[in-house]
């Protein structure tokens, strides 16, 4: 059997490969030569079905197929880090990757395809969080929001299951939750904003952004339970001020509209 | 029990946590708040006496001692990444670890001591590996040129010493070595450069530096097992041409004198 894990910015390989050393599985963990290509946005199922065909149309939400391209089979999964969603594209020989790129770029010029990078403005307005900051190691998927995601009454055998379980039956503390701030444009925010209500702090802030579009400042953050439902009205500390914010459904309010 | 480990650039933290995971250990891995604080230089040895005592000078090489500053221990080793020696401070308290550092700068005053970093020069002279470069995972220590401090026959149970031990047996097929290469200064490398014999590549340059105390080139790189004793003359064939180069003992002639 074999598996892909697609390991984004953390080093999770060294975690496996402790797992299966203290188990003694009998595997071999490696990492392959793979250069993730990202085909994102609004117009992109039209930009891979030109190139992959219409097949692409099928593939789900975090699915994937492989797909040939010049006699060559390409995983490509739609996923990706962009609010109207894409797909990744596994690419794993070089010289059809590039015949690839340049293809997926024709195919796209009626769109104005370019190499481009994640907005700041619209990932937060979308809710997409960043390891590291708005979610870390010390959080479950039921602190991260991602509960959809997990399966908690599945028969399965999983790492960790157990305790997510046990996470689930006690009920979480905190959560990430959306924020709009009133005020100003605020600053780019570098470390946690303490967010408080009646002078204690209840949680922070830990990306925030000026979204000219909802012309309001637009924010991620990790609150205690009780101040996550939509409306709650609470004290952000920014280094502007304190400003009256309220926690806000996310994606925020038409952000994912096309 | 209680263990420490300092884990440089790897984030071996993971690995161990999977371990753990895997047999089924009754442990704790977390990471604590430690600011470790070097001194390092010729001189390290009497400033860090000034503030911890003469203690300090029975400490030995990549050993430790818990010596007190202020009514506070600190964790004081003698380890550190610079070619004259030195110590490392695990700093565990933020408010006594900043009068430590001003008790330090106040000590080393007459020795014009000051913040600094290592020296790219300093440090390849000296044959101080990076890991990422020099060093991978595909390396034990034994390509790593670390046997020294690797007790093969001792009888211990530990993770990947029967692995060492059968590389050890069957003998390495490449090794890190120093390199001087002939010729003008050369350019920073930010890729491995090739090192060739008789046209056909038996290596690779993957740290170089023009020296100017030693009015050569310095490199360190790994070559196949055959060309590694000293003198073996080979090509390298570097952005700015191919030079002439030969296998240098490390550290390279001088380096580490004071």
């Amino acid at each position: 059997d074999r598996f892909w894990f697609s390991i984004s910015d953390l080093d999770i390989l060294l975690w496996a490969q402790g797992i299966a050393l203290g188990m003694k599985l009998d595997v071999k963990i490696f990492e392959p030569d793979i250069w993730p290509l990202a085909v994102q946005g609004p117009k992109a199922e039209d930009v891979v079905v030109a190139v992959f065909g219409e097949a692409v149309r099928k593939t789900k939400f975090f699915r994937f197929d492989n797909l040939e391209f010049m006699g060559h089979k390409f995983l490509v999964a739609r996923s990706g880090w962009s609010a109207q969603g894409g797909f990744e594209i596994y690419v794993d020989d070089a010289v059809i990757g590039v015949q690839l790129y340049d293809a997926l770029a024709k195919a796209g010029k009626q769109f104005d395809i370019g190499p481009g990078c994640p907005n700041l403005i619209e990932r937060i307005e979308a809710g997409l969080m960043t390891y590291g900051s708005d979610i870390t190691r010390a959080d479950t998927p039921l602190e991260a929001a991602m509960e959809q995601y997990v399966s908690l009454d599945a028969d399965i055998d999983a790492i960790g299951l157990d305790a997510i379980r046990a996470v689930a039956k006690r009920g979480i503390d905190r959560r990430v939750c959306g924020l709009t701030i009133d005020g100003p444009k605020v600053p780019a925010n570098r470390n946690p904003w303490p967010v408080k209500v009646g002078g204690k702090q209840i949680g922070s802030v830990t990306s925030a952004v000026w979204s000219p579009r909802l012309e309001t400042n637009v924010a991620l953050g990790q609150l205690a339970i009780g101040y996550t439902p939509v409306g709650t009205k609470v004290l952000v500390q920014t280094p502007a001020g304190e400003f009256s914010a309220q926690v806000s459904p996310v994606p925020f309010d038409g952000a994912t509209k096309k």
